[in-house]
């Protein structure tokens, strides 16, 4: 690749990882309203950087009340070359459970090559290799080899609306040829990956409500309703102990994956022992019978409980029957469903089993369709190829059980093909203690990001 | 009654009022390890108070590390008389949520003739007017009636074993010929109530665990296990939709009350309608089909889940499988239930029914086996009477869903009668926000024991 923009990353290697740390430092947790200040900071740090490295046309864009700002940027001077969208979020997941952080969670700390703090690997890390990778060829060269538009959002972890109301009301800023979102991870350490498929979400909050006030189990137990029994017996009820979610007509638009594609993870190295005892740390896998575990955690929609708040949880003993409880309970999608369908299909079948003298009343807090994205593209063969040339090792096309709302906003409403190449690791911890990312990756991310570039521009 | 005595008690009402007002602003949580000077202050103001009133022999007694003291006084000048022995608590239940009170727990507040605060009926209330109506004798009259023993503990809410393990050591200083608890509740307001029986409780603490950490509920859901729908499903399997306990062998020594005591039950002035709606305010009640409100709460055991500790609770969406989870399960249980047994039963189903890929561990938080009190007794027939004279209505006799360990304790091992004389009420919030005591009770418990101790010396 270009000689100067290749020594441009070698020479400022610290120099990035000490802008890295800067980032990491800021505790930019997007659920919880008392880091609202936190979140600016994180989106005004970005815009220096952006200016700092020669991007043009810097702005932050403030959403409704509420909402979190995006953070847009340009560089739009080489014309007749294709112009690459480019997607990060520097929003992150709240730090619980704090005691079994190793080093406190906004301190980054790199141990083994490792740097550990909340948002590292998801997605603060992978942002700003995007940045370093694209300020790599302005600051040795002077140019870039295609033009780049970056749309970085703070609500991701939240499944705000802000950057959807954005890209869906299609404005002008945002044509491109193809989009690069850089938000997923890698199969396997030293194996190049592209992510091919996302889950959708629907993230809901149940409300039982029973009496008007808490009330003593002793004097009242047997004759009063429990809100947290019965959000037991509702989670209970919603999904077997096949794994077989039981709402009516939940699997009804599932659409299974393609032979070439179960045949290509069958070539995946996989190991389940090694998963069940290195990655998860249990003792059993769960989920449905018939499914391998790729199928099930990539290709088949699930039904989790996050928590339950309400009643006591102290230490100690306290006998009491909550007035009210409320449980997290989510799901995520496949293609083709629709979460407007299956978020009807939820309330309908919670308010058909909700058990007598209770009142349930649901909140969804998020939603996002499945997504897919064809292989065929030449913009992901370009990036495959991208990856092959920096990790030397063929690049393979997994999909991801989690979810990101813009990608499917992207093709949906902007019609360009979305891109995902990722640098974690399937034991970066993400969205739990002890969040990291590999250091070689985070300078490997940076060349392969450049060198994409480069291919676009030939 | 004597009328020094009497004088005493009307003449003294604002200086009562005012020290059971400092007693409340003592925040003697005896579940939070926090408050555990507050819990030694409030063992000192008993003894003070018990010391300045003219009692004898007043000690803390301390415990094994870590338990909360036990408060002697005693007066026995009374020779020939009988010696009563009076068990009182000065610990109390947490004020959570905090949010619902109206007035601050721990700064009592009078409104419409009630006094608010946490333990304001359970059991500061009703412990300060057991020292009122003793020192009523010692100050106007220079003696009691009968020989008096106080034992007061600062475990009860939290199911200490410290008591226990005294009264259950048989000391020479706890003989007497019969025992006064006063922690119970009129069975409705104005009509006189002395308690009979009481359910035994059997607390744990269930913790699930599947993962070494948390886990990403995108990229784990559908193979990962999830501790907190293990707990769910666990829960759901204790107990079923009809209210029916399915642990194995749980109903086998239950004793159905006396033909005598369900025609008297019968008719105690109950309306279920106005149950549901004045004292739970709920839409349905619920329990074992074939048994009416009284007998379900009374004398049938039930299983309550009172909370869920782990995963995600704040605002908004957190996607994570947690990697361990805690549910508070407790029972209560009925003559002739054996609470080891119980808990054996238990903990042999949990296991059972638990979950591939979890593994569970319980605690034993606190264990006491009911108890049922002879009404033939003369002890308990100079408390109805003296209740009657006070109260000019008919003594009425109940049971109580709640748990109180030291009657069993006393019964068992001590082997005098436990006589409960009550002066809570139903609407009281015992262990909810706004607790209250009502003020006229207040002083009128304080006659009607004053009278007790008069009867029981004739």
């Amino acid at each position: 690749m270009a000689t100067a923009t290749f020594e441009y990353y070698h020479a400022n290697r610290d120099k990035f990882l000490e802008g890295f740390k800067d980032f990491l430092r800021i505790p930019s947790i997007s659920t919880l309203a008392e880091h609202k200040a936190d979140i600016r900071r994180a989106a005004e740090f970005l815009a220096a950087e952006l200016r700092g490295m020669g991007m043009e046309g810097v702005e932050i864009l403030e959403g409704k009340e509420g909402q979190h700002p995006l953070v847009y940027a340009e560089w739009l001077k080489a014309d007749g070359k294709p112009t690459l969208l480019i997607y990060g979020h520097y929003d992150v997941q709240p730090p619980d459970p704090l005691e079994e952080w190793i080093s406190p969670p906004f301190e980054p700390d790199i141990r083994n090559d490792n740097i550990y703090a909340r948002g590292a690997v998801d997605d603060k890390g992978q942002t700003y290799l995007l940045l370093k990778a694209v300020e790599g060829f302005l600051k040795a060269e002077g140019k870039l080899p295609i033009n780049v538009k970056f749309l970085i959002e703070g609500e991701e972890e939240v499944g705000g609306e802000h950057i959807e109301q954005y890209v869906c009301s299609r404005p002008e800023r945002l044509q491109a040829t193809a989009a690069l979102v850089c938000d997923t991870e890698m199969f396997a350490p030293e194996l190049p990956t592209i992510t091919t498929g996302i889950r959708g979400l629907v993230y809901t909050e149940l409300e039982a409500r029973a009496a008007k006030q808490d009330l003593h189990s002793g004097v009242y137990g047997g004759a009063a309703a429990n809100p947290m029994q019965a959000l037991a017996e509702i989670v209970t009820g919603l999904k077997g102990p096949d794994g077989k979610i039981r709402i009516p007509g939940f699997y009804k638009r599932v659409k299974k994956p393609s032979k070439a594609e179960l045949a290509a993870w069958k070539k995946l190295p996989f190991n389940e022992k090694k998963y069940l005892k290195n990655e998860i740390g249990g003792t059993a896998l769960t989920g449905e019978k018939g499914y391998s575990v790729l199928e099930r955690t990539w290709a088949r929609p699930t039904l989790e409980v996050h928590g339950f708040r309400g009643g006591f949880t102290g230490e100690g003993a306290k006998t009491v029957i909550p007035a009210v409880s409320t449980a997290k309970i989510s799901m995520r999608l496949v293609p083709d469903m629709n979460p407007k369908e299956v978020y009807k299909q939820y309330t309908s079948y919670v308010k058909k089993i909700t058990p007598k003298g209770i009142t349930t009343k649901i909140r969804l807090l998020s939603s996002a369709p499945a997504t897919v994205v064809s292989t065929e593209s030449p913009f992901v063969a370009d990036a495959a190829q991208a990856m092959e040339q920096v990790f030397h090792k063929k690049t393979v096309y997994m999909r991801s059980g989690g979810s990101i709302p813009v990608v499917g906003q992207i093709q949906d409403c902007l019609k360009i093909p979305c891109v995902m190449m990722g640098f974690g690791l399937p034991d970066d911890n993400l969205h739990a203690p002890n969040e990291k990312f590999h250091l070689p990756n985070f300078y490997r991310g940076i060349e392969a990001v450049g060198r994409y570039l480069e291919l676009l521009g030939q």
